[in-house]
């Protein structure tokens, strides 16, 4: 799906929402099982409960990573559990030497069939640039919600903090259609900033639900003609409860926030 | 392996020569075969032949990633191949907000039982730190070789380029056993540089062999008295020769660095 069969979608369904697969064992249901293979069958239940309120999935790749193979062919089995109508994000953070992450974008764009992949700007453009190849989406980490974007995300340089070049240098790298960004910002301030620099891409937010962001606040600071918002939201929807009602319960807080991002996308 | 161990090993080989498992189906040897599952046999034969010589080897994982499940297993099994008196690294470039970069720590040092892992800084402390939980080596991109570097890493902010501001930062994470850097420097003035900043730790150095760098140079400025250096190299010696005598070839060019490098260890 590329950028523009997003943006339909999200008319659509109403809904700016993409649910987060961070899907972990020691937290499965009992119902379901707490065995890793059991992982696939919550996913499938998850996606069953939430296809029709979800603009899109993310999934990240530590989450199956750290079961080895077995994980890895687990993504892979969820991948293919997401309907069409959902746009679909290896949230792999990768990034290394061009030739290099030219397999790590086969093994996203290939191997498996993503739509797009989160991936880290440090090495360059030429780490991106393999990436872009494929004519699918690529979602650059800007500013991210954690603790340590302090560190180095908003280092000063010229009078601008890193993030800010991240942003400026790599609208350079490809169309507005072909690049999204990873903006961890939850205050008005920072919203407006980035919205400054760049009007009109799309913005991956994380940090709406359990992590406590405002969905008022970034829809209101961030969302542009196109919408160019996609909120995540991981365990608040996923593991809703732990119970045997766990896909009921994801569900109705899928269409909590459905129902906030329609009022929002008037 | 810790980084005490490694000091004796480089002592006792002669070497601190870091041999990239960058292997690769289309340009494995025709009597090896051309398939995923021959680059076990491919791998096998290379450790076999270059671990005497080798203080270290790196195994990037994308050139695994790419084939899915099944590179994922022979990247495993490989790891497996690797002798004791080798220490590995899973060059793996990772890094995430904690919680997640904890799952990334466990697929590579408990699920797979890697001596050290090579990590991106841009998400700042929170996404390293779970690293360093395992009381192994983290290897912190700094400095990479790659065209990118000029876009973000050379950056200014307060005088000093980000990849200073890495090398200051990253120091105070943990003690000077349990981090590396990667430093792409074979450009004196650089090397002198970063040395000035950090004495004491290892640097990962890319970029000897066929990607060019000078190992006299590197040895010259970048030496210091625990050696402190992994310098790397992968198509140089595992693609050594396309032939039969593969594995013969590797050898002979792993020696060839290995001569060189005592020398410099005098």
């Amino acid at each position: 799906m590329n950028q523009s069969q997003l943006e339909n979608i999200i008319r659509e369904k109403q809904s700016f929402l993409c649910v987060g697969l961070d899907s972990r064992v020691d937290l499965l249901p009992a119902s379901v099982g707490n065995r890793v293979e059991d992982l696939l069958e919550f996913n499938k239940k998850i996606i069953e409960a939430t296809s029709d309120l979800a603009a899109a999935y993310k999934i990240n790749t530590a989450f199956y990573e750290q079961y080895g193979t077995e994980g890895w062919g687990i993504l892979k089995e969820t991948l293919e559990l997401i309907p069409d109508d959902c746009f679909t994000i290896a949230d792999a953070k990768r990034g290394d030497i061009g030739n290099t992450s030219s397999m790590y974008a086969r093994a996203f764009f290939e191997n498996m069939s993503f739509d797009s992949i989160t991936v880290s700007p440090y090495m360059g453009s030429d780490s991106i640039k393999p990436f872009l190849e494929y004519g699918k989406t690529v979602i650059i980490l800007a500013l991210t919600s954690n603790a340590g974007t302090v560190d180095f995300q908003h280092l000063e340089s010229s009078g601008k903090p890193l993030y800010q070049h991240v942003l400026e240098t790599a609208t350079g790298w490809a169309d507005t259609d072909q690049l999204m960004f990873v903006v961890g910002a939850t205050r008005a301030d920072h919203l407006q900033k980035i919205r400054s620099i760049i009007p009109d891409h799309f913005l991956l937010v994380p940090g709406v639900g359990k992590q406590g962001g405002s969905l008022t606040e970034v829809s209101k600071y961030g969302m542009n003609e196109r919408c160019g918002l996609l909120v995540n939201s991981s365990r608040g929807i996923i593991f809703a409860s732990p119970g045997e009602d766990f896909a009921t319960a994801a569900r109705n807080e899928a269409l909590k926030l459905q129902k906030e991002m329609a009022q929002h996308l008037i």
